[in-house]
């Protein structure tokens, strides 16, 4: 399933350096790229690795073209053009349209017969199955949930009842969407549960990763605006807002009813506690934990990185005496200030 | 289904002001309910909200019954009250009695008549299924597990073999109940892996959180007292105890053999080293690493909140030269202490 | 299913205090042993517990050895001792060989005759089993995964196409491996998503934790060398190698591209930022944030153990007001060095 680099010129608006008739069939590294494959230069730390390739094509930017010793496809954003040079050459696997028969389909559940239902998968009453959606094995479709058009559960997903799933959303195996939200009264010590009649929606073009939750709404809905990107072991509780073209790294936990603007990024293991509000295109770095609202975009940080170990120790130790610290730091302040006459009186 | 608010007053021990005759349906927050919807306040924060409401009826208290411009259900403990009735207009559906089709029962398990076993479900050997417990689709009841009654495994549940759950305990789908516990020996750098041959024990009212995974214990067993509620994604390692009505808020793990009391509140992203004994009573708040045993009631931090990413670096800097602040606050104080005259005859 | 106390010595290589002929069935603490059970001491703090033990016969070292009132196994490492005698008496279910009938095996799948393939599991087109491998219910093996022999998949794995798994490799319940890694392209505020092309190689004698989650590579493999145990609830980026040997704990997370040493210790709730190096023989402690390589044995720390909630606070805010004191430090030194009299002069 060869495409010539020339064809991917036109078509991703690239200039082409080299013969246009070159077929390529995958894509690969550039120190393990042969004849057949295209590689790609998005950050200019491996432009050094350019000499050394016997890659068909490289996908690159202007500044790096010139070291090119193969054919270059040169472009704006070669991370953008290699994703989508690779989806032509790795397409998502097309999956026969129709119902495996081990899938357990309830009479009042509607499936488009262009949508695949894997081995093993159940489908709930009032639950709709849209046009080309792929639903991989072992899946629940809960209860009136919902998939748009061309929504892909790879596989072992689940969806509560009446979750709703946005075109083109990729959901990895084991997420669990629509799960009850933490929601108790305490009563003399004892807890209540609340019922959390509420639930997920989530928009067009969203990606949820492995193993990652995402509660239904106490009262009102859990929302993920289109566009979302949540990697794998993220927590989502009840009645939070992701806005649209967020990204969100592992195993982040984002507290009830938290709203988070729009084209924020937030990385590996941030907690975010509940009842805030996130501005847009705020950027938190890794391990940070919100716990007040932030209302202007920017970076935010909270982490202190790593020491050997007894380094760190005397480190914590010192931390620990730092109202001493301050005491003695007043004390020089004061006696400083009283003058050498007075210290002698002091004596 | 309509309830009248008269008889939820009547029900829940509340003073009704307003027309014990009309008739609600659901709930619905302040701004959403319309004239068949009970709403409630139980934050002073939110009493402004009561003004513009077209609730049928708030549940409050006392202090907010005379800003309610509808009818008032006034009690002690709203949230309480108001988790109550939202019990009574939500209820759980109700599952049909019986063994769906698909399911695959093992011959020697006994499911009580009047229990529901969903789609795709597994009943091993030995196991046991109580009176009206709900066996959502694609969970696993493992071999010689025991479900009480009323027990309710939402959806895609897996419990290990032997694993016991307690009446009326709730788990949500993806928990993992039973899994083997972290036990390897050491030897020559290699590990060898210990049979981890406790179980897990859940005691009634238990409610446990999508994904989170409760290890079995190495020889005795891991046990989860009455009444505990765990959210999503928690790690329970092997030999834990956790104590009677105690919360814990999601992506927590808590370390092998480690005790917790009764009551306690662990908030969100927090860590329990192993081996430890927590009393009873202890709050603690999120994002705080436990690394020592805690013996008396009270409230324990250990997280530093953010800032703008510049002056956190800058923080980051000095914390990371307090040994260099120590030195120079001792080196200031010796000078000090030494008196004007011995400063001289140093220059 | 007893065995004799001299044939766990004779093939453990254990000297023997005590009868030979005693025979024993399970494992047992100290504390609850009986006269059919065996007990171990690893720690030298559970000596004290010695005393009172009814256990048949105690594993332990020489220096324990003379405090033990019963029969004794005499080693050099008790606790691997322990793991294999363990191991003898308490074995994994022996399952039948053979695929259950409510399994889906595809026609291309090659199952080994000597397999097991539990209730409901799936085995994708051109996957292929091993011999003696154990494939419990609900499980998923996808299309050109290969599971090598004595593989056991406990429950409910999911294993995404084509990944691979070493010789007697454990894997719990939930774990998700080859899920797609989380790749995308940044253009105009939204993200494309990178075809995820790489797959999993798992080694030999591996152990994965319950829903645990390791992403197939974006062009090379993820891969996992033998000998590694994983804990719960850990997720491992695409492209991350862990070295032979290495051990880590729940809930921790290594980003993308990451490459770990062999024999490290990895506790809890770690997370490692994404294209670094981690040296062989690293120790890092719970809680750590790594965000920069690693090129020496040794141990690293990062975290900062709780206080109580007040004390905390003091402490919290005496690290925000650093700035203050490093600029109140350096007065103190300019007007000290300055002397008595220009102090004078000052004034």
């Amino acid at each position: 399933m060869g495409v010539s680099i020339g064809e991917l010129a036109v078509r991703f608006g690239c200039e082409l350096r080299g013969d246009p008739g070159v077929q390529v069939e995958r894509v690969a590294t550039l120190a393990d790229a042969d004849g057949r494959a295209v590689a790609f230069v998005a950050n200019p730390r491996y432009r050094q690795q350019l000499a050394g390739t016997r890659a068909a094509v490289v996908v690159l930017d202007a500044a790096s073209a010139d070291a090119c010793p193969v054919a270059a496809l040169v472009c704006q954003n070669p991370h953008a053009t290699y994703a989508r040079i690779a989806t032509v050459l790795h397409p998502f696997p097309a999956a026969s349209p129709g119902v495996h028969p081990s899938a357990v389909v309830a009479p009042g559940a509607r499936v488009d017969p262009g949508a695949h239902v894997g081995a093993l998968s159940v489908i709930g009453e009032g639950a709709v199955v849209g046009a080309r959606a792929f639903v991989g094995p072992q899946c629940l479709v809960g209860e009136g949930a919902v998939l748009a058009e061309d929504v892909r559960l790879i596989a072992r997903v689940t969806l509560c009842g009446g979750v709703e799933v946005g075109a083109r959303t990729v959901i990895q195996p084991g997420a669990v969407i629509g799960g009850d939200g933490f929601g108790f009264a305490q009563e003399r010590g004892h807890w209540i549960k609340v019922p959390q009649i509420g639930t997920v929606r989530i928009g067009p073009d969203v990606e949820i990763g492995s193993n990652t939750t995402i509660d239904r709404g106490a009262i009102e809905d859990t929302v993920i605006e289109e566009g979302v990107k949540l990697d794998n072991l993220i927590q989502i509780g009840h009645n939070v807002r992701i806005g649209a073209h967020t990204a969100v790294a592992a195993c982040v936990g984002i507290s009830g009813s938290t709203s988070i603007g729009r084209r924020c990024m937030i990385a590996g293991q941030v907690g975010i506690a509940g009842h805030l509000s996130i501005s847009d295109d705020v950027v938190i770095t890794a391990r940070t934990g919100i716990s007040h609202s932030i209302t202007a975009p920017g970076v935010y940080s909270g982490h202190i990185p790593h020491e050997e170990a007894t380094t760190w120790r005397r480190l914590v130790g010192r931390f620990k005496r730092l109202e001493t610290f301050a005491a003695r730091l007043k004390a020089l302040e004061r006696r400083q200030a009283a003058g050498p006459d007075q210290e002698k009186h002091d004596d």
